[in-house]
């Protein structure tokens, strides 16, 4: 029905001239100086980055593959779902392969390499994150589990998995997690960004994170680059595992790579809003009050808050 | 899922020149010969014609409120029709004054006309066509009924409406002749051209159809501009109800709108593959036979056959 | 970029009145007057009726799952072939379920019947229907390989089954038979009537078909619902294998499901135009010339054409 | 234009072999022990949960019936309102019924329970939820007037309506909320997940919040299951209205239930980035400053500040 | 709103066997011996044809650049016509490229040849065709015209070009005649068959046709492989030019690509319903009447009916 | 593959009665009783407010427009760039100068004016945006830069355009404050809550922001409408730069337009969740240290933090 009213608009007549000669001219000119200013030649002719919407796809068809009667489609039956499973990893495979493709050989000519190994290295990619498949299913039902035992108005671990964003986040993570390890951070940090523009929570896909994890409500957290997050841990809403200043080399340039973001060991809770900041650990079993502002190390067992950090301080 | 596939291609390096400026620029001179050659001022800047898509979409409305059961949505509900219809034909005629409007401008644009009648005429031609949809709807009615009691293979009078190209035919005919005579030819001959091509059933708008008609099976049928059938007439696939010869006027063009095509009278049937030709009279009750090829007329209840027709010209 | 221009429309000011409430009341009663006329009562409150737009859907994913590298998606890979055929399957045949379930519920309602036994009776026709899959994909092998032996025209048999509207015809016929045979001739109907729209060749479902059956061209193609069709037969465009006259009852209506269509056998060929009428018998091995008119048996190994017609008439 | 590029990928020859047959075994392996860990019997063969994308579709047609011509689709007109909103509100409820009974059957068969009643209760709550859609949209247009008091940069009620991330939050809500008290909690909570996505706002459906209920900006809010709000009440970005701690039963599992978020009295004002916990009371009319941590309850008319409560602290 | 309905099924508890692990298995066996028996190995592993959608979308794509203000989207201003023609058509060729490439490996693969000049192979015809386009445009802008004034229905040319099913088929011929002359016939024969789909006119890619040629109606007419048709030509519906038999070699089997189909000179007509079989040839300026049967050659200037040929006969 | 599951509903018998007539009526009646409380004439009879879903279109295009290798179509090639631009750019500003229309024709409608100019306007607008889109690529180019060199995670100016959020929050800004400032503050506000709801940046698009601004992470941050922001300013996420309280004016309304946020000059840094209120300023190149509560101005080249301010404080 939707198409019934789009042809009405040509008798309306929009007669104007909006210029487009010159302006298409003068962006083109605007595209021209970037890239020189980026030392591009104009030989790159077509769009080797990754994709945004086909990673979209592939991740929602690897949610399908991992939880079939829950994350695939509606009308599954379990009499099929390794049909099902088997199709559908097959498509989202090949089409992976085709992404980690595109950024080998964007990473080779941005190093003004040949990329002579990018079908060889493209293969073993995906073929190591697919065989590691059953892996990451075992620690996103232990995450579920977590996320079930830990809030008190989760029914049922189904209600978990389905509606709840902080298992968005993960299957993310540890998706995203396994193909930054694997050397393709771009197809990696596309994956991240999906999961932050849906739920509000910023994981970096470089993070490790162990299993039993949980994130409650979500909004505004951020977990830094070389974040190091032990096994059960528990973070609510808009805390942040970020660095305190970022180590400048002797050019003058930000050092790249540095472990500069915090160790979370076991079994330690984060309440909402706290911020911890720089290369410091919170010993196990440790818990952080709501809005604590921290930038030292914490022994095991602690319980911080704001009262008594201000006692501290003063 | 199909979305997965899509930027592999990028890969590929697609890197060829199809030398697209002078394509495009010889492209460009050959639209000016043409319009030159057709008269054409380059002002008219917009798509002014009525659009296939745009009327395909609102035949289908259209039937959707004729029939709601059974050619509306599939999840319609009895208890609903009326909301839905009155939705459906509120849209559906919003969007084919749209397309009515297209026309007239087209029309008087093309006799050099200025166009001030155009929106109170479109407004006229809308609203009577609106009104007649009851009227139409009980005509189909009867189409429906006469193809069911005329075919030993029908088992119901909705196999009839759902399955029959004979039927889908008729509807478009039934809509489209109410246009052509309201005075929207090309809107009318669009909605015939799309039964035509799902059918290969080729009634021109302009021909004149009684009540209770039916087409059996149907490919090939071809019913000219000036035809005029009465009541319960049945026709079989191939026929043709076609001109004989064109009338060339003084200037030696031919001459348009002239009667030309055959009278078919009441409760007459003709077989598959007979053709029919010029301003003929078949009588009412007779019977054409198959592959018969007629240029004369035919009394009432006659029954003409290849055989009585080749001793008759013997 | 086409959601672009739909906006536009908003600001013309489309404020023409089409007394939709009277329109929709009138039609309202042209409504009731008919499912009063036709003896319904008004609480068959759903839409009861299969669908062609399912079916079409569950054609399309059939002929995937029976050729699958042919049929199927685009990128679809030997390696995981099974698994789309198993995944394809599985949701053609719930799909299928659901529309034999509707004609089986309308038809008990036709009948007055409560339809205690629809569920039951649905299971096990689309259990033999899937279990006699592979079976058709032999026979449509035979087809596909009778068509490229039989036209000088044709590089391949992937040639064959891509391009050539003979064996989509075939593909559909061989499936709207299984099902009509079943006890679902309305199913069967709609999709016979998919095929007669997109090929113009229009074969009844209960016409039975031997293998390696081969129509070239196609367009105007009629064969009737008792048709019965040996092995190796070849026919060319607007072909009838029709019925001569109806069978009428003694209460003067049409008798239903009386053999009335011709009886081929082997290796006929039987050219374009030629219009085979009433049950008589083609032999095997005869050949039917283009434009024949034949209402009579036929010799085996006979050779038919106008000429000898004429003569013999005389 | 876009389904041009899509079969290029076809002459890449992705010929690797993802082990799909391993991997797939795997999965199910995987699969099974999470069922067995959640003592799930295998003969749960369908997928009995609420769909996320079918709500979502049903919210956007409510929201459509609510407000039709603010909603609804662009080409609406005033004189088709009560048809549009008839025929939309018919849908949207059958669909809702459908989701509804999918979480009841769940239900019951979580609880071991037979479903006898499913059928008659989901009717039950979708015709009482419908009942009420008028009262909603009364609610819902004081919520719109007070955001268009409260706001400064607020030009007229409709950019309210349209543009307002917190007006989108408390529509969910309210619909929400009214399926969560009729007892289908995880339909409601899919529905508060939807808009949390779109908003960053993350209202639990069982937040009971009186009418002129108004969020600026909002990311980042969170409001408990069992927070009361008053009338009049406005919260600004990263409020929190949270539990301070859980309360543990006997047997060290997580109480369920237990009223445990604070109590908002009418006319409450809280800035941004306020955090209230636990089962505290703010009293009518007062102000809850910027940043303020708040864990005592506080009396009507009082003006809390960060600068107060340290004062207060110490 | 069609999302609305779509889980209700799941409530349905489709829960029977379809035994789908038995089928697949035994359409495995079915396809395996068609690959055996057709000399396959199963080291083909993509798919290797080109598309039909793919190529429909390129034809709809090419009319768009070759019309754009009639066949292009119904948004276009002529102010940005070459812009839209320039983009267009460098999508539409790139993805021509895709296909033709796919054709010239697949062919190649029959051959049992490596396929090492392919690409070079692809680039030279597609960059050869395209470079063809604005003779194309001009030739088709003469079949417009000869339409309009051989039809007296015919209001516009713009009519012409967007209702006659005849140009349809014309506008697919010339650019798939250009492909099989380039040596893509495969690819060609697509392009054929959608038209032959769409208008019932099914004209063989390799059919030599000249300057302003009509076919009026259209439905049923089948032009062969090696017919050769003059200027300003024009045609009836369901006439054939086709073959009188084909030639068979020594070894028994079809000769493929010997001139077998009639030679039209130019400024004839042919009415509907004629069979014209075999390399004869029609003298220009003939006409040959409706449903005439012709196998021999025809004078210039002649007046074939079948009173004429009956006398003849006799 | 989808559409096969949809028919299945229809067998389920949704025979339930929702009552729809007494529920439209009611919702009739509660739509009537608003407006007239808004008082509003019934006359209003289309939607004449601009759309989202129209404008979300329209920024997507236009993105492509200003960035057409990296955020324009996948398949896009250097060689036809400009015709993509071009033509992209034409269906943009056409589509855009709709929406124009519907906001200048809304608010003359508001003030009661008839609304003559409205056609002049709109297009003076459209045309000034037009022009100004190669200044606004540039400042683009400068953010960009900003981010790549602020963020040591960021490997590649590629990355930082395709992944980052606050690249799309600020993209979107500039464009909506470009419209802002030429008088369609609607049109504006729905493209920031585009972004808003995207990436949880919140920036009112009255807000001035000088080149080489960049926002990390980004979630939480709020900009208001009176805020002014020098070159090369930092935030990261949930950074406010609101109002300390809204003017009241001597009618107890509040004052609309009054400048009211804060004005942060040049080379400014403000880490996470700091709050700085009221129209005060932060000197050039000062550093605000996260979680700080600001609502006094800072001096040039200062270093706030909380500790800072609480020594201040006391």
């Amino acid at each position: 029905m939707n198409d019934l009213v789009r042809p009405l608009q040509a008798a309306q007549g929009l007669q104007h001239d909006w210029h487009l000669e010159r302006i298409v001219g003068e962006l083109h000119d605007a595209r021209q100086r970037w890239r020189r200013q980026q030392g591009r030649s104009s030989e790159i002719g077509v769009r080797e980055f990754p994709s945004r919407d086909a990673l979209r796809s592939i991740v929602t068809a690897l949610c399908g593959a991992l939880f079939p009667l829950r994350l695939g489609p509606p009308d599954l039956r379990e009499a099929s779902e390794d049909f099902y499973v088997g199709h559908t990893l097959g498509l989202a495979l090949d089409a992976l392969a085709g992404q980690v493709r595109l950024e080998l050989s964007y990473s080779a000519r941005l190093r003004g390499d040949v990329d002579d190994g990018v079908e060889a290295h493209t293969v073993n990619i995906v073929r190591e994150f697919a065989a590691d498949l059953p892996r990451l299913r075992s620690l996103l039902d232990a995450d579920v589990h977590a996320a079930y035992q830990g809030d008190p108005a989760a029914r049922s671990v189904d209600e978990v998995l389905l509606c709840y964003p902080g298992i968005t986040a993960i299957i993310h993570h540890r998706l995203a997690h396994r193909l930054y390890a694997a050397g393709v951070p771009l197809v990696a940090r596309i994956i991240a960004e999906i999961a932050h523009s849906d739920t509000g929570i910023d994981i970096h896909p470089g993070a490790e994170i162990g299993a039993g994890f949980f994130i409650d409500h979500g909004t505004g957290v951020v977990i830094g680059e070389t974040a190091v997050i032990g096994q059960r841990v528990r973070l609510y809403q808009a805390v942040t595992l970020g660095a305190k200043r970022f180590p400048v080399g002797d050019n003058g340039e930000l050092q790249k790579g540095q472990p500069r973001h915090p160790i979370v060991e076991d079994d330690v809770v984060i309440y909402a809003g706290a911020t911890v900041l720089g290369r410091i650990t919170i010993g196990h079993g440790a818990t952080i009050g709501g809005n604590v502002w921290l930038t030292r190390s914490v022994a095991p067992g602690s319980n911080v808050t704001q009262a008594s950090l201000r006692h501290d301080a003063d």
